[in-house]
């Protein structure tokens, strides 16, 4: 997508060949700036300090993380302590063993002498494979807006979201704004409502930026606002992404996702969730009941960060001295408030049957 | 209430009989300043820089200001004077003009040698009907815990709240938080979860710290968070305020209200707005359709007021420069989602037939 005119991905390799490029989350949206990563400590850094952040991206920087290691030492043990710096960086991050368990896989059956080259293709490969899977999230989502454009006669379709799913979060086009980013690229003019997504911020914070540098017009809103404006026939589609989807259709997604759901259900807008079907868990029936939901640090939300009058970035205290402080960091919107789920194959109902359709080598699983 | 175990109203005429002192609601929650008022400007002050804030709040503090100025000159030109200069203060403020109207038609009945002793009286008599319908409220309500209470076996009942419908907006005791208090007096134990109450934060900075001043166990939480915590059981019942109430029960209160309304249907949570009979609008039919929705400034979203590590107050930026911003500032809750209304004579079903029940005098206006 594009910055300032200029297209990026979120991640590739610089014009040297092997270093590796990403864009430092932490200072956006007041300040675009890339990080150069130059070896695995590198890349272990910018993920362990959120320099990269989102499930794909961060699969991804470990993996160029693991090609950088193999330039400077193409042994075994150099693979494997990669592996571990590397995965040691966000212990939770499901993605980032994936793919480092990916790449251990394919070096460990490639001579020492190949590995540098082949260590850049499969992390190469990797991030391709998402923008592929993103792209064609995004075009299934398109043939969406497309409907609802129909009944618009010529001005914008309204589309709210919560929190980044965007480009940001993946290597390019995002989940939840793929369809956008598509709609966008096909002429199909585009509004979007960017809840704010408290207490990190990440919709004000990164959605807002993505669309706007892309040129996409939008509107950010406290997250107490969606039920209103759908109230008063504002949105025409909600979007949202998934950290993990039930086989059943359960989505679990940013705290807050649930309470637009239900506005959406209370006004007859279409309330869909974009997910590459790798955060589909088949092993899953009910999201409320199974999914663990991480409690994060009180300080996200006694404390927000910003940017000070005189430029600095820094955090102030929000919540009264000595409260205490709840903070699930995600919530689940059961199947029956969904009304689709926008996968790299397709748009699914909600339902076992209708991943399964999608998705029939998964059935029996 | 109290404060650090001393008892305050939000108001009170000081010991030199005649200053009127009010606690500075912009240093909370990080500092519990008084400030006295001595002139009707003080006054007028005070709500335009919303070191008053709340609609009874503001009429009380309207109600001094005139009594500060008979005392200055008690003359038909002072009196008129007065009410101009504390009615522009905040213009939106249908309390306001109502404690000015009445404080100045009680006053053109009196001669000037009695003004002053008689607007002081006149003043503390709106400050104390506030505190006695906050207190029946309390009452009524303390009775709805009192049930929920059954089924908790001895542990704490789980209210939720959203914004600050405390006593610091009103005069004592508040309006959704009565009940509360009045339980805890009971000997009823209550933990409180309290919204943060996005863009102006009165939940985080308000609500907690006049709980956490009294003595009331609460846990701020972010206003996504809500819904979350419902599907887990985790709260019995949620009591709101509300700005303005239609004659048909649909409850228009602080944005947000209707969201957390909907996850309270949605898990079987019962959903109460506590009142004043003053706030129903008897000639409005249907919220949605009716209520007008203040739109208030950007920067209530753009920026984060708080305290810095330094100890300063200050303001960061926390959107993306150059996005554009809505802010509404309230919702409508439906009446079919509210469970119930508690006013100042009883606990009526949100509907034209229930308040009626309570306020027969009504009927046919």
């Amino acid at each position: 997508m594009r910055v300032h005119g200029q297209s990026y991905r979120a991640i590739f390799v610089a014009d040297d060949g092997f270093t590796v490029a990403v864009i430092d989350q932490t200072r956006l949206p007041f300040a675009f700036e890339l990080r150069h990563l130059q070896s695995a400590a590198d890349a272990a850094e910018a993920i362990r300090e959120m320099i990269v952040r989102g499930a794909p991206l961060i699969g991804v920087t470990a993996a160029y993380g693991v090609a950088l290691a193999m330039r400077e030492d193409a042994s075994d043990v150099s693979l494997e302590r990669a592996v571990r710096l590397l995965g040691a960086a966000r212990p939770t991050a499901v993605n980032l063993h994936w793919a480092l368990e990916r790449m251990r896989r394919v070096l460990l059956a490639a001579s020492a002498a190949h590995r540098v080259a082949c260590a850049y293709e499969e992390a190469a490969r990797i991030a391709d494979e998402d923008v592929a899977a993103c792209a064609a999230i995004g075009r299934h989502g398109r043939a969406i807006l497309e409907q609802v454009r129909a009944r618009r006669n010529g001005r914008a379709v309204r589309v709210l979201t919560h929190c980044n799913a965007g480009w940001l979060a993946c290597v390019d086009w995002g989940t939840a704004l793929a369809p956008v980013y598509a709609a966008h690229e096909a002429g199909i003019p585009t509004h979007v409502y960017v809840d704010e997504t408290r207490p990190r911020n990440q919709g004000a914070a990164l959605t807002a930026f993505e669309l706007g540098a892309h040129g996409i017009p939008h509107t950010v809103i406290a997250d107490n606002a969606g039920g209103h404006l759908m109230q008063h026939g504002e949105i025409d589609v909600c979007i949202v992404g998934s950290d993990r989807t039930t086989a059943t259709g359960d989505v679990a997604n940013k705290i807050g996702t649930y309470l637009k759901a239900l506005a959406a259900r209370d006004n007859g807008v279409p309330f869909y969730a974009a997910l590459p079907s790798s955060t589909i868990d088949w092993s899953l029936a009910d999201g409320v009941r199974d999914v663990p939901i991480e409690e994060r640090a009180a300080r996200e939300v006694t404390h927000v960060r910003g940017r000070a009058e005189d430029g600095r970035l820094l955090e102030v205290e929000v919540v009264a001295p000595g409260s205490a402080v709840a903070n699930p960091a995600f919530d689940v919107t059961p199947a029956r408030l969904v009304t689709g789920i926008i996968t790299e194959r397709g748009v699914a109902a909600a339902s076992r049957a209708g991943l399964l359709s999608l998705y029939p080598e998964r059935a029996g699983g």
